[in-house]
């Protein structure tokens, strides 16, 4: 998510349009972001996780009809195969969860293949509802030595994941809070791991080593990974002082700070006010409105010194930990929503495919005359 | 592989350079193929797979004592961890070989991660090693109904995979053509595979996801699957002049006909013509001259009548029949040879990484205004 701001440096095809697509707009029109023409703010506020990933993976909202069918068919989706249940149990204990979960994707693929005689959104309407089953199951076999069920009555999918993460119903109000959390991170364009899933898809290669790659992509720390760094940061600080000191020791040694700036954006990302709002409401919930201060002071010293804005990653990471997500699982829950989007863009990129397949800049020696092995030193 | 001949369309990034690399030039001075400035005739000619193995990840060309050295780590290599053959047990028999692969590879990361205390080769001399293994070992249980042992007294990895994959030794003859077929697969500049691995690494994020997103892009038919396809197609005649018609009508129906063509050469596959007089001598020491015949008169319909020249999948994939190794196993089998490439790319991305992150050109709808529910139709 970290793709910050570095546009002048050539390379990593920076600026450069690598295809078309219908399904998100970011960055332009005042650093808006629209999913198929319809703003964050709006869905944010009036739209529930179900919807946008329907208007997402559609193309335009649901009725009322097709919502509440797409939530039975997300519902009756929640279980997984026997076998891979097997596997996963063979998955040792201090295992990578993003790992785990990029196994499991493999996995699943051989238990229910994507055939010819599938719906076009079978596969997807599959992971959205289970992507994060096989962690959870994983999880709570080594956490707590047993094997979670992983079919809840819960009716909503957010309310749905927060009981498998914390073993108990979470409020209506965290629910929401954790589907707001979930709009925000369904789709950002030709993000890296998004455009892994379109490079996979690009050979026409199957749904699953598509969604493979782009797990893989975002386990990195220049993308996904952000939002653990940036709880850590937050909580390595005792107070406001302190944060402003430590920011500013981290400046000078010009260590990395997570969370801020954007490749895409320049001024401000629209989905951090939303999820800032949201980690301060938590915050005041909890009663612990001091990590939320420190959490703004590190905000406003990184505006002051470096005039970099915080990313989406920066506050979900507060919103995370309040709502009792372990930290290890904040990029798990960042796969849990841009299956979403990843979806949608393999099923883009089919529509009309093109090989991606680009060049390389060679650096290499000139042609080299062969040296006989004994004749090498 | 059939990265066809398609540079007058746009997309796909064709003919857009992503990023330097020194490890293989292709495509020009005459049609050349060099790695790290050798050129794939010499190659083929006085170099074993380890040595290029080494050349390609390395840099240059082994001495006597390096090379030997790397033989021995690499059949100190070759067993799997017992907990990935109980997941391997856990994969059904119907399971595609591709996406057996790619599972191993995941669930080998979760026994052997990445740690910090490993040399930069670890990983890639291990999985050099041993990234075939898997897949043998669950396809001989399934048809064999055996549990393989992977460790083989074989001096070179291409007598290995061929013990693993007949269940026998092979001749001194095969072990060296499959030898060469190893070095010719083994690398190939920034193709659709390569260019995942390092998207994926950009991030970076780790060896493991990296290489799964390889073999998720080359399970795709426009990349890896060609071979197979070929050896269908040649195998669906019974005389030449049959394979003649049959190929002008599948020509007349504007029938994909893989095997043929490259994105990056436009008139000949320096590749092609070594594994072409490999397949001829196969096929003299079977006594079966008329199914290369039959290849041999595609290639001159597809010359005649397309100005298409035969990719190295054409003839490697009749080389692969003769050498016993079943048609599901071609794709895999180019695995075998390529991890060395997608291993070298991997280090060099990481080398001097920028975040591979593109746009896209966005085609769809302007700002929406927020629709209530019920007033969808």
């Amino acid at each position: 998510m970290a793709e910050v701001a570095e546009k002048k440096k050539s390379g990593g095809l920076a600026g450069v349009i690598a295809g078309d697509s219908s399904i998100c707009l970011c960055g332009s029109e005042e650093e808006s972001l629209l999913y198929r023409g319809y703003p964050i703010e709006d869905l944010a506020r009036f739209a529930s996780f179900e919807e946008t990933a329907w208007l997402i993976l559609r193309g335009s909202l649901p009725t009322e009809k097709e919502l509440s069918d797409y939530r039975v068919v997300l519902k009756e989706k929640r279980d997984l195969p026997v076998n891979l249940k097997a596997i996963l149990e063979q998955i040792p204990k201090d295992a990578g969860m993003m790992d785990v979960m990029r196994t499991s994707v493999s996995a699943l693929g051989h238990f229910e293949p994507e055939i010819e005689e599938k719906g076009r959104f079978d596969i997807a309407d599959k992971l959205v509802s289970c992507i994060g089953a096989p962690l959870l199951y994983w999880h709570t076999l080594h956490t707590k030595g047993k094997r979670l069920d992983l079919v809840t009555q819960e009716k909503n999918h957010s309310g749905h994941l927060l009981q498998l993460i914390l073993g108990h119903e979470a409020s209506e109000e965290h629910q929401r809070f954790l589907d707001i959390a979930l709009i925000l991170y369904a789709e950002h364009e030709f993000n890296a791991s998004t455009f892994t899933v379109r490079t996979i898809a690009s050979t026409l290669s199957d749904f699953y080593s598509a969604i493979c790659g782009g797990i893989g992509a975002l386990s990195g720390p220049l993308h996904g990974g952000a939002n653990e760094k940036a709880i850590e940061l937050i909580l390595k600080f005792q107070s406001q002082q302190e944060a402003e000191q430590g920011v500013l020791r981290m400046l000078e040694r010009k260590e990395l700070i997570m969370g801020f700036g954007h490749r895409v954006y320049t001024t401000r990302d629209p989905r951090s006010d939303i999820i800032k709002d949201i980690a301060r409401k938590l915050a005041e919930d909890a009663g612990d409105l001091e990590t939320f201060e420190i959490a703004e002071r590190i905000e406003e010293v990184m505006r002051r010194e470096k005039k970099l804005f915080p990313n989406l990653d920066f506050y979900s990471a507060l919103a995370f930990r309040y709502l009792g997500i372990p930290t290890a699982m904040f990029t798990p829950i960042f796969v849990m929503s841009r299956i979403v989007g990843w979806s949608a863009h393999l099923l883009e990129q089919r529509q009309n495919n093109k090989l991606i397949r680009p060049l390389s800049n060679y650096t290499g020696p000139k042609r080299e005359t062969w040296k006989p092995i004994g004749k090498r030193s």
